[in-house]
């Protein structure tokens, strides 16, 4: 029997991961061409996937791009919680926001830099994303706040975003000690 | 004599503000259509200028853009040296930053936000446009350095940028007391 006269549920038994291949392909798309160049055909030719089964997995090119950002924010999440986990007292954890800084400058991929502009930029001009960026910042509010008072972590989550943007777009290397100052300030802690 | 007879001096002198007018043409263009979708047709159009004259006046897409994302950081360094000209002690700078951070975040217009996202966009994908985003840094800096030290006037710059973008990439407006206790942590004086 011909692979194209299976039923629908019979192919999802045959590759049940391809859902979840085409988010990721179209993640690797816009990181390379941008959302505007970001098309049915490419994303299905990077997942290996007959273009068909594009329309059959995602009734939208905006549905696809939603749920790509919001696996690249729950992973950029996912980070965060993770370097903070291992904090027992309000030291390490204070150690842990200056590695997450100083970490995210030196490691953080030209990937995840080009990703995150992607999605701010279609933020910007479509509220309906503003959805995943709004839950990105609540989830890693609540990770500090498993640490820190809510004031205190929501002005870290800020300060976080605002100096690792700054080192990502100046052409020089950040100073690690900026971080630190920067985090002692806010933890009220100079 | 027809006008396509004159010299290209002569032109120049009939419509001396043309290529200013281009460069503005041209963030209206991408404000409206993305980086991605700027064409030396659209933004010809725009300026209400023939195509031709886009090719004299720029040698090529980059070097418009680059251009064009110029005036547009330095009109945002002009707004907040406006903003911080005016402060006499440090309580006055004090309260002119946090001025800054809760105009930008209400009248902000959503020209400027999406504007500021293609430009760091394209500074995330070209290293060439880092130079912009980091001249548009250093001017910055240097205008909160009449006000702070260099250390505060860093920190005082990118907590500016993370508070303003997470505003914006929110979907609640953001609470005005956030930006008087986040600057009174920068500045040591909580």
């Amino acid at each position: 029997m011909a692979a194209h006269a299976l039923t629908s549920s019979a192919k999802r038994r045959l590759d049940p991961d391809r859902r979840s291949r085409i988010i990721d392909a179209a993640l690797d798309v816009i990181a390379e061409n941008g959302v505007a160049g970001t098309t049915h055909r490419r994303v299905a030719a990077e997942a290996d996937v007959p273009l068909g089964s594009m329309t059959y997995h995602f009734h939208s090119m905006d549905e696809l791009l939603c749920e790509a950002f919001t696996r690249f924010a729950e992973d950029g999440s996912a980070r965060f919680s993770r370097a903070m986990a291992a904090a027992r007292t309000r030291e390490e954890a204070r150690a842990a926001v200056v590695e997450l800084i100083n970490g995210t400058a030196d490691s953080g991929t030209h990937r995840d830099l080009v990703l995150t502009h992607e999605l701010y930029t279609r933020a910007a001009r479509e509220p309906a994303f503003r959805q995943i960026t709004r839950d990105w910042m609540a989830r890693d509010r609540a990770t500090f706040e498993a640490h820190f008072d809510p004031a205190t972590s929501r002005l870290l989550n800020a300060l976080i975003e605002g100096l690792t943007l700054h080192q990502a777009l100046d052409t020089q290397p950040g100073d690690p000690a900026l971080a630190e100052d920067a985090v002692d300030r806010i933890l009220g802690s100079r």
